[in-house]
């Protein structure tokens, strides 16, 4: 493992990445609504391939002998496996139908998993210039802050997050669908803001109590987000209860206090 | 009807008074996650009360003629019947759980229904610092610079917005997910962000294409946004198809392309 100077330095260069990257994704944003559909697709996909370059060649730079994953990669070459050397675990552009609507959450998110262990997480919003920062053992930031989650204990008054995903078959959709039902008769409210690292971010700095997704598109979603949320004092762990595995794409997180409770709503909306 | 120059001047009224109000707001907002949570419900009662003092004191000193129809004072002391008569419709802070939880969407909200037409509107959020406003016939702004609806015109590329609201039975609840889960099967996705009148405004600058809600508070939520909306070049209508109704707690916006299509799938998913 990495010594905590390495891991600075290492988060130093991640953000200077992540800022980059921003530059270029803040560019596209205001640019979605001024060019036809057909165009609006290829600014996407243009910003995305951009933004993951741009990372890449920069973290490349700098640390050369590190693996790297990312989103766009993958969907070019195909899946990379991830091993315990230190990988960069990269989503260039989060929330890409928000970047397409103008919705102002999107961000880049940057992840170094060491041993398989997120160790290093960078999530950045161009848009609502808020950066959040964990280095593992070192605490989570919000632009420079330490941030811990909410003190929240009770799920009756908790703010839960989860997304609508991509997949719209009629299965998929009863089971989002009632296990929606069955927590919010459980919980407060429940938010939708269509990026999965930005929810993580949100139950970081307790904007948020409560956060699952499933089925979402892999681990560059969650690499930069998990570290912050555990750095700021909460868990992430499987909807199920179990472990969280970073390839499995399912992903819960919540105070400790809120976590059982959790837990077992969860299990009894599945 | 008050005739233009009167309309610019209400509306600048209107701005001074929601900005004070923001500042009120904004001050809370960063306080709530250092209360205890007994504090923390006084904090959301004190500086909705407090704002809607100062809106209402305001607005009173230029137009002490007109009437005033606002959430606290309407929980205090009933319902006032909207008549013909100049009326500010306000909520003090839309948003009240993202206030309490601190997720950045909350916003004060000021209209003015001129027989019974919503005529001047002003949405102000002061954590994203977006300042939305709109007079009857001269357009709509986004801090200043012209907004419009979004140009799509096909709801499988849409992004609709809708809300949990805070009613938890299970008549309530079946009904609010079964209409969720048919319209998922006919828009790209789907945002909650815990305000109505941001929601409307949202409509308006084209970062959502579609937005309904049922069993809000009351006009206050939508006396401002309805105004930003038409002038957007939106429409706003009853969820049913039917026209809007201010007092129904009832609203629904898109663009004029896909009205249709949308109170179609929103009776198909009654």
């Amino acid at each position: 493992m990495a010594h905590n100077d390495s891991l600075s330095a290492f988060l130093d260069v991640a953000v200077d990445a992540a800022k980059r990257a921003g530059e270029v994704i803040r560019k596209g944003f205001y640019q979605t609504k001024h060019v036809e559909h057909k165009g609006e697709v290829d600014l996407v996909t243009e910003t995305d391939k951009a933004c993951e370059d741009l990372i890449f060649n920069h973290l490349k730079q700098h640390f050369p002998s590190h693996k790297f994953i990312g989103e766009e990669t993958t969907a070019a070459f195909g899946v990379t496996e991830l091993t315990d050397e230190p990988t960069w675990i990269v989503d260039p552009l989060d929330g890409t139908t928000n970047f397409v609507h103008g919705f102002p959450f999107v961000c880049v998110s940057i992840g170094l998993a060491i041993k398989k262990v997120p160790t290093v997480g960078v999530v950045y919003n161009p848009i609502m210039e808020e950066l959040f920062t964990g280095i593992l053992g070192k605490g989570a930031f919000l632009n420079g802050s330490p941030i811990k989650v909410s003190s929240q204990n009770e799920l009756v008054k908790s703010l839960l997050a989860t997304e609508a995903g991509t997949k719209r078959d009629k299965l998929t959709l009863d089971s989002l669908t009632n296990r929606i039902e069955s927590l919010l008769f459980k919980v407060r409210s429940l938010r939708m803001s269509g990026s999965c690292a930005l929810n993580l971010c949100g139950v970081a700095c307790g904007r948020l109590d409560l956060f699952y997704e499933t089925g979402f598109g892999g681990p560059w979603d969650v690499a930069g987000g998990v570290v912050i949320v555990k750095e700021a004092g909460g868990l992430v762990f499987d909807p199920s209860g179990a472990d969280f595995d970073i390839s499995s794409q399912r992903v819960a997180a919540s105070n400790p206090l809120l976590k059982d409770a959790f837990i077992e709503a969860l299990q009894q909306s599945a």
